[in-house]
């Protein structure tokens, strides 16, 4: 391989001909050779290069950059933006917890790439743009690290997450309302229990969806705080005046989210109570999500020794071994990300709580954590609404069935008859294997008329 | 010990004579002697005594329960909430996992200490109030037990939890506006870094407290959302008409909440995100101080080989075998109890994420470890305020001498004589173990005047 | 209240005269009001008492404690284990992170206790026995309370946890005996799959509790090595020659078990990965008992609208609304106690990731968390023994019918007529609600009596 | 892109024309599009190459599989383990739960890859080997991706994480035998304690990796046991006899590892408690080096104004904004690796206490979060061990200073004066600023000669 000499503070690199990267990015990557190559999820680095487009253009306007160096950084950030320059950035996960080698990556790229498209020599000494005093200016790696994980994060949560989310619910709510007059049994510790319709079940499904939507929008205001502006301690040092909040405008109009300066730049740095309370919500959806998932491949086991309520789509032969079985796959695959994202939140609890005084460096960990979850459960959320949510049917014949069948029709005796006969006829049909109307009957505790008349799932949900 | 006989659809049970439970209370007693006896939180007891009375109320309202009754079951849940019945609730946590044990509990307890302020014997067969019948009336296990989960969740969230964490916001606030002038040296990965003040340091971690707050209190409108009027699986059967409504307008008035009816029963029985998503908010608070109470042992640490920036009060005797040493015991007391939390927020993710159809059975488990944190931390944050946080005082002295040793000034110069010749001077003053001042003079680029009036830490901040 | 007077090095303080504790206890209960009193395990207290007792043994055997003081010191500790001073331990788990503070206590009320048993002032300046010099001789709480913890932590695995996952393990392989050749369906994906039997089925929950066990024992050596000797900061600084290894024979002695002197004492000190590592293994078997549960409640489902393969016994009402209704409470109880265990290893994992040079100060929350969830375990294995797993019926009718329906024996003509030809036919019998031998016939796969000879279920398991 | 025609159970599908797979892995891979492509581990593919030539050598040995077609199969498994067939399983994590597609996608590849080698047309009907029927004979997903589990976890331990940790806990013995001279003072609760040496410090770190390697060491014998023979749900049908024996031992001998048949198939396909405990043990190491490595960072922490007892190297210019700082990022990455491995381990709890009767659907992220925890570990220790411990040395300037500072060393006179004068010569000079020795004299309890001979740091570590 060829390789060009780079340079910083301490001392000669090689680095690869070919790369725009310079020396602090080639140095990670020898000194962090740990797990996967280039695990830095992109929507970071996009993120940085939104980023590093609104400092340009800051800079510019407080007069401290050059229209034609704000030009130049804007255009290679434009270029990140496309996915045309992936490759130029190796960086892993598992690098300095303030991502400052990142940051650096981004701009040691910017530089050389602004320096090729200026028709100049890569790694040439007298640089038309340099990576520290021109892409970083007004920068530090500590307010631009959580810069780019509250715009990665932001826009995960409110362009993927959220919508995802609302297509499941919207179909799943669809399907209330055409099972709304479909009358089943009720289960109550896993056990028949009083009727309710298939509607009602989904609409408590629906419910669910909705508080959790509601949740994640509630930790949208804390996302929208963006710590540039902080530079390395919060302080704001080296910043022109009216940076920060001028900025925060930039990445708001590139974005077209509500992005705002943080209020406090200590605490934006030091702490990731954001990223801790968004992915919260993110987890309390995966609780929601694990349970109605649950309950629909229970409610289609079968199709003869299980539950058989409904029917779900098949989608792809289920076993190798056994012809004509088709499994719940869907919700498997569902549930398995629910499971990810719980085990995202403990790790985020974990470097959350871990800053120490102005820096929190767990930056890195946290953001690819609370990236998987908003994309694991977006993608889950469509792929489970296409291939199984919204091929959901009701099976009219066994439920029927079990309705007929149940013993806590009963309840509706109560009212009647007393508590306490109602129970014996009930633990009458139970013993006996008969029907509740049989029972009562036999028992003469009603007449059969009085007990159709009494008796009526539909009177009961 | 004398007993009495009891009797429920199973049979007959011995009680204790002087005991007001009743049979299905003693049989929960006996079939689950799992850990210390009486463990259902005392918060859950009362909030029960709170809804049978709104139930009572409303009951009476819609022409469903005599005056009398009404009146009698109201004297009884008044004397429960003043604390003298509390040795007549001897459940565990760890019986069903509706809570339907301690339901009946109180229903018994209710209907046996009225037929005694009524004059009539204790066990007789024709009670005055029955527990079913009269104090668990227009109820189900299924809808009292998560709406007792949230009145007490609520009342010590919004009396306890919020409050108390106000108190230590507001000491830090004042500590912070106290010390706003006292510059010491900034600390990025453990490392020296530019300067804040002490004052900027403690705004970080007030603005973390707020941001907690704000995350709580967002929850609370979920919390607020009571179940009652959904009866067994959520349809209301059984419940005269209107009854939800009243009920919750009750409970309402009652406790001086904002609790109101659920949109969704059926969410509301057979999930308790609310739950899961107000501990959520509990857990990232307990995140939130962790970092803040390490970071304040760690400037407390010393007194000779530590960072010893701020004292902490001497509230006891450190060691039993080192004299003269006092030790950050509260910040330990306080990181103890948000680790307590961060567990309890597994286990309530645990117990959230696995409902079953119509009715999840951990609430008892949810409802324990949700009120666990909430006091915990409440308890913690007073303990903290008042024990350390409202006599943390800097050490002048110490502080002043780390900054005027601090290589981290010389960033001052780089916007003078440029990033690298900074370095230079700053690796030179590392390396010789010199200041600053010494090597900018001795290596030339700048006059010591320059210096004095270039470095100055109080620009910096 | 009366008070008398103690004093240590802070001044004085007033404590209550019937008390056999000191100043340091009572300044602990005035600055930590953090949760119940009297939260720290009464197994910890106990753990004291027969560590102290060792010590004094040890202390008297290397010369440095005359015999009386020995004799004196013991006597107490055998009273605290016989629980009558069990009133004097009111401190909570919430102290400092190193329980130094119950460490004084212990030695305070021995100390004082003693005086009184020999018929002296308590409080008097002259005392007989002092709670440093004496009874916490050759000791610091650094190492006293890593000591306790282990010595806790390990009778509780040994002597509840163990035995009673054996217990519940030796009935569960009783009825997988019992039930080997009662063929039922299997079931995969919660779909119909080849048939197993239900002695095998149980047989699976049995290796689960076998491997839960031998991992639990895997621990025990670790949790064998004690701190005892470490003093302060694991030099061993201020003990006689010898007394690491004697006051570990002691202590060894005193309870049966294996205890050795740790290997390494600064490790003993600065970390808990004992309990860590032994908690990971109660956290194991909770994942194994939840699975087990939820399968038995799941086979139990109905009485007719579930799986209703096995019965479970009726111990108590299920509801207080629907008569004849009997719930799996038993497995909900158990299930919430796996919810705990697995919500406290997160809290013992917080607390053992976090200690800081030579001592971990999240002793409490960790020994507390432990010693919860070894007892849980216990107890809830023993209340589900008894009150479920022995009573486990099969449902003879149920198997057999669904057997008889199910569409999997189809697998068992795979080899006779091809995977494509069996396939076919299970669709067939599927889409028509008929049964294979109707359909294999109908297609002339197979005739009838080919069908008999090839298909039995007995044959596949 | 060209297509070719596949056909599976439920119809045609359309392939691209260069790949392997057939028909199931591109339902598969229309179906589950969550999350990037391919993210099923390479290590799981691989592992699925091994155990299907043992399967085909153990068929043919036991006659239900000829020699050309158990060569022909081997031969695409040796070429799948030199990773020349890697983009030929597109599949993801978040599929099925029970991982039947990834088997069929290996299935499939084998038979498609043996058809070219063979010189025959891809796709065309009558095919060589048969991917269900040849390939996949004598297996079900359900006991070969639980085998494939084993088999990557088991090689990753043994081979990687394993010999990684002892690699760095080698390094962290030789420092500190280096170091078992080097005198510093000790901390507890981040206080000055009494002295120890840095070997004795570091001697702890190496007890940790020691109690953690054999931790780990104690979990391979349950991951040895494969559930292979097992089938569809435990009972080994469609096997033949011999089969799960000898297959193991084909296992064995392909990796070099004791693999053995699992005792109980039901267990082994209905549960991963095997993966639950051996990541338990990966949990209890990133709790150890979380400790290990805060520690190393905070005694680095400086170099004016932390504690700066040690040096580590520097590898990287630490800031883009300060000059001459150097950060412990070897430090902040191994500890990142820490909270993902305990995210994991919360991951990896929530799977395997799910499964539902015969079989566990949460395989592959299990398998995935295992496969992470176990290579970022071992690639973290690799990293930190040579671009940090390796570099570990004293800073005697700072050691020596703080140590003759110390008021600590107060605990020496003791047993020569007495606890409470001891405790007021300490505080003297706590208040004066002064040393210990100053104010012991000016007290008049001990003379200058006394002191020097008294206290020595030397004597007491």
């Amino acid at each position: 391989m060829n390789y060009r000499i780079e340079k910083d503070t301490l001392g000669e690199v090689q680095v690869p001909a070919d790369k725009y990267w310079g020396a602090q990015t080639e140095r990670s990557r020898n000194n962090f050779k740990i797990g996967p190559a280039a695990s830095m999820p992109k929507k970071i680095i996009y993120s940085f290069a939104i980023l590093k487009k609104a400092a340009a253009y800051t800079n510019h306007e407080l007069g401290v950059l050059p229209l034609e160096k704000r030009d130049a950084i804007a255009q290679v950030c434009d270029e990140i933006l496309t996915g045309q320059l992936d490759d130029q950035f190796p960086l892993v996960i598992w690098q300095t917890g303030s991502g400052t080698q990142s940051n650096m990556n981004i701009n040691e790229v910017i530089a050389n790439r602004a320096q090729v498209l200026k028709g100049l020599t890569l790694g040439a000494t007298d640089s038309f743009i340099k990576a520290n005093d021109d892409v970083n200016k007004s920068q530090s790696s500590n307010d631009t690290f959580p810069t780019a994980m509250h715009i990665a994060a932001y826009q995960a949560v409110a362009e993927h997450t959220i919508p995802s989310l609302q297509h499941l619910r919207d179909t799943l709510h669809q399907k209330a309302v055409a099972f709304q007059d479909v009358i089943k049994i009720g289960r109550t510790h896993l056990m028949d229990a009083t009727p309710i319709t298939l509607g009602q079940e989904l609409s408590g499904y629906v419910a669910q969806i909705d508080f959790g939507i509601k949740a994640l929008q509630n930790t949208l205001p804390h996302l929208a705080e963006i710590a540039l502006g902080g530079t390395a301690v919060g302080t704001g040092l080296n910043t022109p005046k009216g940076y920060a909040k001028k900025v925060a405008e930039y990445i708001s109009k590139f974005t077209g989210h509500p992005f705002v300066t943080a209020k406090n730049k200590f605490e934006a740095l030091a702490a990731h109570d954001a990223i801790v309370e968004s992915h919260g919500a993110l987890k309390q959806i995966a609780v929601s999500l694990n349970k109605i998932t649950n309950d629909i491949r229970l409610l289609a086991s079968g199709p003869r020794s299980g539950i058989g309520e409904i029917f779900i789509p098949e989608n792809e032969p289920g076993s190798s071994i056994m012809p004509g079985k088709v499994n719940p796959t869907q919700c498997e695959a569902l549930t398995m990300v629910c499971a990810q994202v719980i085990g995202n939140d403990t790790a985020i609890t974990i470097g959350g709580m871990q800053g120490h005084f102005e820096l929190n460096v767990f930056k890195p960990v946290m953001a690819a954590n609370f990236l998987e979850s908003a994309e694991l459960l977006a993608d889950a959320c469509l792929s489970f609404e296409e291939h199984c949510a919204s091929g959901i049917e009701p099976n009219p014949k066994r439920i029927a069935e079990l309705v007929a069948n149940s013993l806590m029709l009963v309840t509706a005796l109560n009212t009647k008859i007393g508590y306490y006969k109602a129970a014996e006829i009930a633990q009458a049909a139970h013993q006996n294997g008969t029907t509740l109307k049989e029972e009562a009957v036999r028992l003469s505790y009603v007449t059969p008329q009085e007990f159709d008349e009494w008796v009526k799932p539909e009177d009961m949900v």
